[in-house]
């Protein structure tokens, strides 16, 4: 199942929903944007009024809330309604679910957001050794090896799929950087590594787009980047269960133009999404919609190939099970 | 005008409001938690209700939500509503608002939270150069100059007034710091440093706990503090609208168990919160509820002055104008 945060133009405004790619348009190549995707709050709704419940709309709401976090509040819960109503959607021809909510959504119908457009906090890891190794001169510190480091990013600054990203004005110097994101589903603190699993909802992919010049500048500042990450946090298209791809094996794939430029899958991850989640949770309490970034593959941005971005570079990452996330900077 | 978030215990569970210190028990010796405050929504409710206003309580919702962040996203006109509210409060003898609402509370009738009790983000700044020196042994980075560094902090670790900090089990190295934040109080982007005060409402107080020992190893890892900070910020004990204070000139003190550690004032920073601003906001939005912390003032944490917190440490930080925020850890 791919699930989707997506905008409807509607008289009195734009309406924000959540969706599923519908099973028949499913494939791996069909692109951001391109899928029918169902509207799974009206899709349970249409089942429960199938069955005869009386308050079918207010029902649904609260078993797949149309907004993402609050979606994610209910743990696996919510996963297994969604897949009820995507099935659901699938078996019947009715067209509207309780209230004449419309339950499925074709491409040019409706704009895709980020799965979750403003997650509840951002934090990036560097877990990958190739990249470390790569991006810091070959000296990577003790404490690497040691600990799990990230520095946290900034929430607000999601952009949507397919969107064009306006590079900063003060950077000269565009990257891109393949990642994969954990999506935190359940609420926890203290949480030892082999219960971790239970805490992560799904993944998405994850473009941690870096301004190279100034980062390099602020991070001399001790204090870990800033404005070399926070003006743009590409998440999606998709945000896809747990229990729906293995993500140590799924292939993770940068295309630049068109060109593949990086290959790799987060195997290679020296700090495991389990222990990340153990030494973040110390003291801390994680969030639904929380977003735990991998760190980019060996390989997995400009800064390694010595090579950067241009003015109308388009950006595809793909990770296979989840989609393609596209962008494109402009200088 | 002091502001303040709260909560009061209902038959329905614990319902959060905002306040204001009342006039009459407005003095720099009432410690967070002993102030009487006026319910501000609920006074603005009783006002218009006597103006003959037929929906009271529905407009001093919209004028004054009872919720910081919403009332922050009015700017200046919620400041003056809740002036207005306070001055009628002041002078009415009326206990109750529109539905029976309580307009005042004395001590011990609520729980006083920290002003934002979750910020919409937390940016932690290093502006104060004698801090620098102090902490950075003796080497500033050329960069450091050029531009204000900073980390950005876990706005879900927000502690409250006057509560005990358990602290982390991963830290023998317990330590405080002295800082002023900036609460912004409308939405920018791209803004001149010239134009930069319009966008603060206001300041706090802010105590950025450190663990120092974890804070040290994890920034070898170059990606900035992390466990080292995110287990607690304290805010408050109130929240004071830029025009009722002078942020340069107020004396600020840190008192470990009553004793004097600390003392300063922010006149000393590098890069003023305005041009705090300026960087923060080239190519990034802020919102309403971000905080801006301003780094700690010269000899404004232990670290600077080799000594630590203990197990039982009361930390008092008072700024003049604002009043004292006041922990206790606990190792």
């Amino acid at each position: 199942m791919k699930l989707a945060t997506f905008e409807v133009e509607t008289p009195v405004g734009p309406v924000e929903r959540i969706g599923a790619v519908a099973e028949a348009t499913e494939s791996e190549d069909a692109s951001a944007g391109e899928a029918t995707l169902v509207d799974l709050t009206a899709a349970y709704g249409a089942a429960l009024e199938a069955e005869g419940e009386p308050a079918p709309a207010d029902l649904a709401h609260a078993h797949v809330p149309p907004e993402m976090i609050a979606f994610l509040e209910r743990g696996e819960r919510a996963i297994d309604d969604a897949r009820e109503a995507l099935e659901y959607a699938a078996e019947t021809d009715a067209e509207r679910g309780p209230g004449g909510a419309k339950l499925r959504y074709e491409p040019g119908e409706y704009e895709l957001l980020a799965p979750l457009p403003r997650p509840n906090s951002l934090r990036d890891f560097m877990a990958i050794e190739e990249h470390v190794q790569n991006s810091m001169d070959g000296e990577i510190a003790d404490v690497w090896y040691d600990l799990p480091v990230y520095y946290k990013g900034n929430a607000d600054s999601v952009v949507a799929p397919g969107t064009t990203v306006q590079w900063p004005d003060y950077s000269q110097i565009m990257d891109y950087e393949l990642e994969i994101a954990a999506v935190i589903g359940r609420r926890g603190r203290d949480i030892a590594a082999e219960d971790a699993k239970d805490y992560i909802a799904g993944y998405t992919v994850f473009n941690d787009f870096s301004a190279r010049d100034i980062q390099g500048r602020e991070m001399e500042g001790r204090l870990g980047p800033a404005k070399g990450k926070d003006f743009a946090n590409g998440l999606g298209p998709y945000f896809v269960p747990s229990d729906d791809i293995d993500v140590l094996e799924a292939p993770m794939t940068a295309r630049i133009d068109g060109e593949v430029w990086s290959e790799g899958t987060v195997d290679e991850m020296y700090h495991s999404f389990s222990e990340i989640i153990e030494h973040v949770s110390q003291s801390e309490t994680l969030h639904p919609g929380d977003v735990i970034g991998s760190g980019t593959v060996g390989e997995g941005c400009g800064l390694e190939l010595g090579t950067w971005l241009e003015d109308g570079s388009t950006v595809e990452l793909e990770i296979e099970g989840i989609g393609t996330l596209e962008h494109t900077v402009v200088g």
